[in-house]
């Protein structure tokens, strides 16, 4: 007798399951079930169908050889048979059957089964408000919502919109509907920073400069009540401020769908994840749950976390349809690396963010550094701003997070650090990284050496730091403090300053601190900048020698004062 | 007393070392010695500078926030000491002192040290030919020969130039050339592929494809004989051409820079490296070297190499300079980082090519992969080229080598494989990696994962494979052979060659082979062919499956054999 698959879900994990226990096990039975009309399409691909990057929605359900993945397909090219517009009512696991129902015709049926996945993916958190459920407010959480939402931008239908949440998908979004349509676009998030958990608020901040660069309001700190439509014009009530609109977004996360597998009394988290074990079975090892429903180690906590995306989905089908096969591939955890296009800004990240790091409980700090993602004299150079969170007392990579023009470029930093972080690397182990070097690509001292080696100096307690936001609040508090800025770039950098601010802003050129070490102020707390937190580290090892102080270097310098949106001359 | 230090080089590693002491002990004193009147320069960007890319030579010599890195600078900016157009003639390391002679007055002195660095870096290698000192043979080993280039060059009086040597530095040189100024270039290599040891003869094979697309005339397998000045006319003559020319490149490699360290006694290897342990001493423990004129230890082989790199030699120089501070810091190895732009094709390695890992006693075979670099779906996506290489027993991953039209996305995939080596990898590492996604950046199943897994499958003896070189003989033999290339993409992709070649190419589409069973042939080899060598893979099982065979499937599918430069239809 030849192996009966059935799988519940027929997005990303499904379809790869599928595929591979197929090529596997070709005289396997494999059935796909899925609730909605369209399936394996790229999911993560809806917020640029939206923008109109994507013209048709047919593109999100091709092979990359360009063939529709309908039933049609899945027969021919897979030999796997699918069901639409059927739910997964039970599942019967004495029985081994689960009880579908077709939900156009109301049919229902028992399809028996040897091994059951359970690939049922997430489901749209939505406010517990009034107005959640009108027709203008979507959860961007399928193909065909999307479909409606473009019909309404490209009908010209929507002047205003709102997005509610200020995670990734929630910016894509906005960036969707503003960029090429030029919809006016609001932003209100909860939490007092956008990417909450995924960056540090220095960060954050900067992404949030980079929206309003782009006329984009954004409202953090501010709960939505309610949503109203009074009579054809719909409203967003914040409780600090009404918002008009013509559409709202409702990106407030996902929330694993565990209900079926805890309905048929499967070890189900507190959050409504199935349990399953490295091998993806769950507590019935007839039964294989991963992707969106299930929650996985993360490799640096060792905890269960749910961190749902269509990569992992992708990889993790293809270890349930080895394991069906008859394997035992087991997977690690994850790293949460997280890419995001928001405008002309990208953001990366693998492993924990510092406000993360500090809330599982780690003795953590950073480090920031502003470099060229390229030889500095190479055309195209940009500015990339990565930060790099380090176990103070074993120097141990939590994680690391950047922001950058260039997204490739970006990702090629935080990508290697992703891929070493289950080996538990050090900060030397980044000091020490080898990226490819030629001067289009890196420089010498590539900005993700640079930044191991900051965190190293900063451990060793030789480059006493302070954050961009701590420089903001040492500004503004100039006149109390008595604190003196000493800016050691060039003349030209800092002569506005010292023209607007001559009772503490004080220049002396890093390479003139020796000569000048007269002009140095005494006995003030002198705060040490330049244009990325390299000279002016250079400058504390003089001042120290010299025996000046206390100072402390602005990480970054003033090219995160910039990026972050502080403007001072 | 306070340290004294004397550094012979004042490019990359000696710059690096003494900024890198003076930050840990300011009290130190350090001193630089160098041959050369310009000094801590970027030499990895002389290519860029000839090409215009860079206008003027300073830029090169300039630190990040734009200082020219002279004697001034490095007294005022590190307090350390330089003296330049200085040769070190002789080490007495009884007496711990160098003795140094000024090029330009004759003058001697005798340095005294506690602790001495040797950074002499490297010398370009010279055919042993007539010729070689002719004014217009170059080896582009430092500034002021790139400056005496382009002088040439924009001057007008390069009109074809002649590049000796199918290595980085001449393929760089070969676009610097050629591209912006317009010189007809000529590339002549001994070995039988460009960038020998780096990549497989497939990628080299790819490679030469571009340049002739940028009509680059290349010349492998020959050797020049003499460089002939006749009268000003100058030609490069090989055993089987004469090439007129108005230039010569000579990029024929490098070697260490060993021969102070050898008379003054130190070890030092076959090559002329100066041996040094983990933390870059010598065998005498006052003197350190790293950098160009130093072996490494390779972390997939164990053993020593020769691998010169501007970034290797600045990160060695970070230790050196904690090591002189009292610090015991080692040095792990390297993985081979490599990556090159030439023209619109970026070329990228870390670890063993599968000719240098066979040759280095490994049972390797190589996947190859061709994919999008983002999301099939996301525009501005690019087809990338992956080669893989395993240790067949094992499964550990040994290296890997790309090409990319976007060098920044071919890097992420590079290093972040470069990353890891270190940790002993094997294919499902990589079949796991954790890139961050989003389709503006990756695919769901992202190439690099897609090409773990295509080294897992060829490893069970799934998918059977022919390399593209094997499949041009195959298809020149196709007549005598009598085998049948079976192609499985759409009908449309396929109709060229079933029409040219009616006898030996049929058109079957993957997603129909089931029902078009009776149409394969039989008791025939069977080549499957689809653009990428992923329906093809699919199209073996189903034909495993049902009793077709043997079946060889074409890795790369038609885009590699596109990007090989075949064209049969």
């Amino acid at each position: 007798m030849s192996l009966n698959v059935v799988i519940i879900g027929a997005v990303a994990l499904g379809p790869k399951v599928a595929s591979r226990l197929k090529r596997l096990a070709p005289q396997a039975k494999v059935t796909m079930v899925d609730r909605d009309s369209l399936i394996a399409y790229g999911g993560c691909g809806i917020p640029y169908f939206i923008s109109g990057d994507i013209s048709e929605p047919d593109i999100l359900r091709e092979t990359s050889f360009y063939m529709v993945r309908d039933k049609k397909f899945f027969r021919g090219a897979k030999d796997v048979e699918v069901m639409t517009r059927t739910e997964a009512v039970a599942v019967d696991r004495a029985a081994k059957t689960v009880h579908v129902r077709n939900i156009e015709t109301g049919e229902t049926t028992d399809l028996p089964y040897d091994r059951l996945v359970l690939a049922t993916g997430s489901r749209p958190n939505r406010l517990n408000i009034p107005g959640v459920d009108l027709d203008r407010v979507f959860t961007v959480s399928n193909l065909n919502e999307a479909i409606r939402i473009k019909e309404l931008v490209a009908g010209g239908q929507v002047g205003q919109a709102v997005v509610i949440g200020g995670g990734a998908i929630g910016l894509e979004m906005t960036e969707a509907l503003s960029d090429l349509w030029g919809v006016e676009t609001a932003l209100v998030e909860v939490q007092d920073q956008l990417l909450p958990g995924v960056v540090s608020p220095i960060m954050a901040h900067m992404i949030r400069h980079h929206l309003a660069e782009n006329d984009i309001a954004v409202y953090l700190s501010e709960t939505v009540q309610r949503i109203e439509d009074q009579d054809g014009a719909w409203q967003v009530v914040t409780d600090k401020r009404t918002l008009k609109t013509d559409l709202v977004v409702m990106a407030v996360g996902v929330r694993p769908s565990g209900n079926l597998a805890k309905e048929a009394g499967l070890d189900v988290s507190p959050s409504g994840a199935v349990v399953v074990n490295a091998r993806f079975q769950t507590s019935d090892p007839d039964i294989y749950a991963g992707g969106d429903c299930v929650e996985n180690l993360h490799l640096v906590t060792g905890k269960r976390v749910y961190f749902p995306a269509g990569s992992l989905a992708n990889r993790q089908g293809r270890i349930i349809g080895t394991n069906l096969a008859g394997g035992t591939e087991e997977f690690d955890g994850i790293a949460g690396s997280f890419i995001l296009k928001a405008f002309e800004l990208n953001t990366a990240a693998a492993g924990l963010s510092l406000p993360r790091a500090r809330a599982e409980g780690f003795d953590a700090f950073s480090a920031f550094v502003v470099q060229g993602d390229r030889a500095h004299f190479y055309p195209g150079m940009e500015l990339m701003y990565l930060e790099l969170v380090v176990e103070r007392s074993t120097g141990r990579i939590l994680g690391i997070q950047g922001l950058s023009g260039q997204g490739d470029a970006l990702a090629t930093r935080i990508d290697a650090v992703a891929a070493i972080l289950k080996y538990r690397p050090t900060v030397k182990d980044v000091s020490n990284l080898e990226l490819a070097y030629a001067p289009p690509f890196s420089a010498a001292m590539d900005i993700l050496n640079a930044l191991g080696n900051t965190a190293e100096n900063i451990m060793a307690g030789k480059n006493r730091v302070i954050e961009v936001d701590e420089f903001a609040e040492k500004f503004e508090r100039r006149a109390e403090d008595g604190c003196v800025f000493l800016d050691v770039r060039g003349q030209a950098n800092a002569e506005p300053f010292t023209a607007k601010y001559p009772e503490h802003w004080v220049s002396i050129p890093q390479d003139e601190l020796l000569d000048r070490r007269d002009e140095v102020p005494q006995n003030k707390e002198l705060i040490l900048i330049c244009n990325s937190g390299v000279r002016s580290y250079e400058a504390q090892v003089m001042l120290d020698e010299m025996g000046f102080g206390p100072t402390l270097n602005l990480q970054g310098g003033m090219g995160a004062v910039k990026k972050w949106g502080l403007d001072i001359v």
